[in-house]
C-alpha cells in the first residue's frame, strides 16, 4: 500500500513518521511538486490544486482536521473521491479548555480586574455564579457535542442548536432547523455565550451577521473555534462598539493570518489567537487514521466519512 | 433568641435579613459600638475586639467565612466559646473555576497570546495538554477536596497535601505530614501547579518560604487562594525573577488591600485580584448557618466546629 502526505506546513515529517509508524507494511511518502508516484491513500491538509491532478489513482482522503472545507474546496478533486476526516482525537478536550477560559475570563470580570491591577486599584467586584451564563453551542457534532456535554456536567445552563433534530443530548436543550423557522431565533435568544462549533458550509456561511447577532440578549458574549466565515466581521463589531456584546473570542478568521489592518488587533473587546484552540495532536491523530486506512483498505465501514452534499 | 451581626464591611443588612429570614423566631440586630443587648449567638466575619467584651453572654459565634484566623487572633475571644465556621456554601465551585482560569492561563499561553495580539504577531505557539500539568493541592480540607476532585475529574495529574491521613480521595496521591518529613519535599518536587487551600495557622505561616518553593519544579506556577500569611513574599518575587517559577496568581496577602507599592502590582509574571475568588453567597451561606445555629441551640452535633488547637 503507498500512501501520500499533503501538509502545508512544517508538520509533512511527523505526520508521514507517525502514520508509518503505524502502517508497516505500507510505504509512506511526502508530497511535492514534482512528485510522481502513485499513491493509494493520502492523508493531509490544504492539498494544493496540482496535487489531485497528480495522484488520480486514489482510493481516499483523510482529513488531519475535523474542518475539511479546504478539501472541497480544491477546484481538482475528483467528484467521487472519499474524503474522511479525524474526530476528536484530543481536539474536544482543547475546545472545552478554550471554551471554559473565556467564560471564565467574562465571568471572573478578568479583564477589569487585570485593568485594576495595571492602575494599583483594590476594589472587589461583584461576582456571577455559572448558573447565571447560559451557553448556546451552535453546532453539534463531535466537538459541539463534547463542549456542550463539559458545559452542561459543570452546571451551566446549556443549549444547542442543530441541523438535525436526531443529535440530542442529555441535560441539553435542544433547538433545531428541523421543527421551525423560528428555532434559531429562540436559541439565540437564549444564550449569554455563544460557541460556534459549526462546520463551513454554504449554510453557515455569513451565518451570523448584523440580524442573528442582534438576537443575543443585551451583555452577551461570542467565541467562535470553528471557523472564520461563518461570522460577519463588520457586525461583530459594530455590536461590541454600540454596547450590544460584552466580549468576543475569536481563534479563525475570514483570511489566515489575521490581516494587520484588521479591526480585530487592537479591539479591547476581542481577544483572538491564532488558529490554536484545538491542535490536531499527532500521535493519537495519526493511530486514528492508520486505523481508518486499514478499514478502507479491506472494504470494512469506518466513520467520519464526509458528506459531500451536505458539505462535512 | 437573640442573635447579633458583626461585620465589617457594607453587607451587615443583606446577612441580618437573610439569617432572619431563616430563623423567623429569633430576634436579630446589628451591632455597632455601643450596642448593649446581649445575644446568644454571634453572626460574623472581623469583629472587633470591643465586640466580645461588649457580648460576654454569647453560646457560639458563627464565622461567614471558611477562614477563622480573623476570629482566633482577636485579643478579647472567650476560650471556651465555641466558634463555628460555614462550609463550602458555593465557594468550592468559585474555587475551582478561579484555579480553572490560571491553570488555563499559563497552559493555553495565554498571556504570550496577549502579548502577540497587542504587537500584532500571529504565531501558533507549541500548545499542552492536561496531562502534562500535576497539579499540588496544598490542604485537603472541604475546598481543597472541593479543588482536587474537580482537576482529577479532568484528568489531571492530582495530589494533595495533608496534616492527617485519613483524609484520602479518590484519584488523588495523598502526601501526608504525619507519613514522614520527607513527604512534604516529594509533593513539592511532584507539582508543576502549586495551589494553596490550607488555613493560617502557627504551622503554616511563612510555609512557602525559599527553601519551599524553590522544590518546586523549574517553570512552575503557584495559585493562593488562602491566607497571604502562608507565602513568604520576597521568596516568591525572587524565584519569579530568577526564572525557577513561571507565574503567581496570588488572592490574598499579608496585608489588605495590598499595599500601593508592593512589587506585586506590577510584576509581570503576577496576576492579583482582591481576595475575591470565592466570596461567600449571603442566601445559601445563611441558610447553612440558620441551620447550625438551630442544632447548636438544641445540642445536637453540628459540623463545621474549629477545633481551637490546630488553628482552623
Amino acid at each position: 500500500m503507498r500512501i501520500v502526505i499533503v501538509y502545508g506546513s512544517d508538520k509533512a515529517q511527523a505526520w508521514r513518521d507517525a502514520i508509518a509508524a503505524h502502517l508497516r507494511d505500507a510505504q509512506v511518502d511526502i508530497w511535492h511538486p514534482g512528485f510522481t508516484q502513485q499513491a493509494d491513500y493520502a492523508v493531509g491538509w490544504t492539498p494544493p490544486p496540482q496535487f489531485f491532478i497528480d495522484q488520480p489513482r486514489l482510493r481516499a482522503f483523510f482529513s488531519t482536521g475535523a474542518g475539511v472545507e479546504h478539501v472541497l474546496n480544491n477546484p481538482n478533486l475528483p467528484a467521487d473521491l472519499p474524503i474522511v476526516r479525524v474526530e476528536d482525537a484530543g481536539m474536544g478536550e482543547q475546545m472545552v479548555d478554550y471554551c471554559r477560559f473565556e467564560v471564565l475570563r467574562w465571568m471572573q470580570r478578568r479583564d477589569e480586574y487585570a485593568a485594576q491591577q495595571a492602575a494599583g486599584i483594590w476594589k472587589p467586584l461583584s461576582a456571577s455564579f455559572r448558573d447565571e451564563w447560559p451557553i448556546g453551542v451552535f453546532g453539534l457534532g463531535v466537538l459541539g457535542r463534547h463542549v456542550a456535554k463539559a458545559f452542561a456536567s459543570d452546571g451551566y445552563p446549556v443549549h444547542a442548536f442543530s441541523r438535525s433534530s436526531t443529535a440530542s443530548e442529555p441535560g441539553v436543550r435542544l433547538f433545531c432547523e428541523a421543527n421551525g423557522s423560528d428555532q434559531f431565533e429562540a436559541f439565540m435568544r437564549a444564550t449569554r455565550v455563544l460557541m460556534i462549533l459549526a462546520p463551513l458550509t454554504a449554510a453557515t456561511y455569513n451565518k451570523f451577521d448584523r440580524k442573528a447577532l442582534q438576537m443575543l440578549p443585551r451583555g452577551a458574549c461570542v467565541i467562535n473555534v470553528a471557523r472564520g466565515g461563518l461570522i460577519v466581521d463588520d457586525a461583530l463589531l459594530e455590536l461590541l462598539d454600540n454596547g450590544h456584546l460584552n466580549g468576543a473570542a475569536l481563534d479563525v478568521f475570514h483570511h489566515e493570518p489575521l490581516p494587520r489592518q484588521h479591526r480585530y488587533w487592537n479591539h479591547p473587546k476581542v481577544h483572538i489567537t491564532p488558529h490554536t484552540a484545538a491542535v490536531t495532536p499527532i500521535r493519537p491523530a495519526a493511530k486514528q487514521i492508520a486505523e481508518k486506512i486499514r478499514q478502507v483498505a479491506s472494504n470494512q465501514p469506518t466513520t467520519g466519512l464526509v458528506e459531500r452534499r451536505r458539505g462535512y
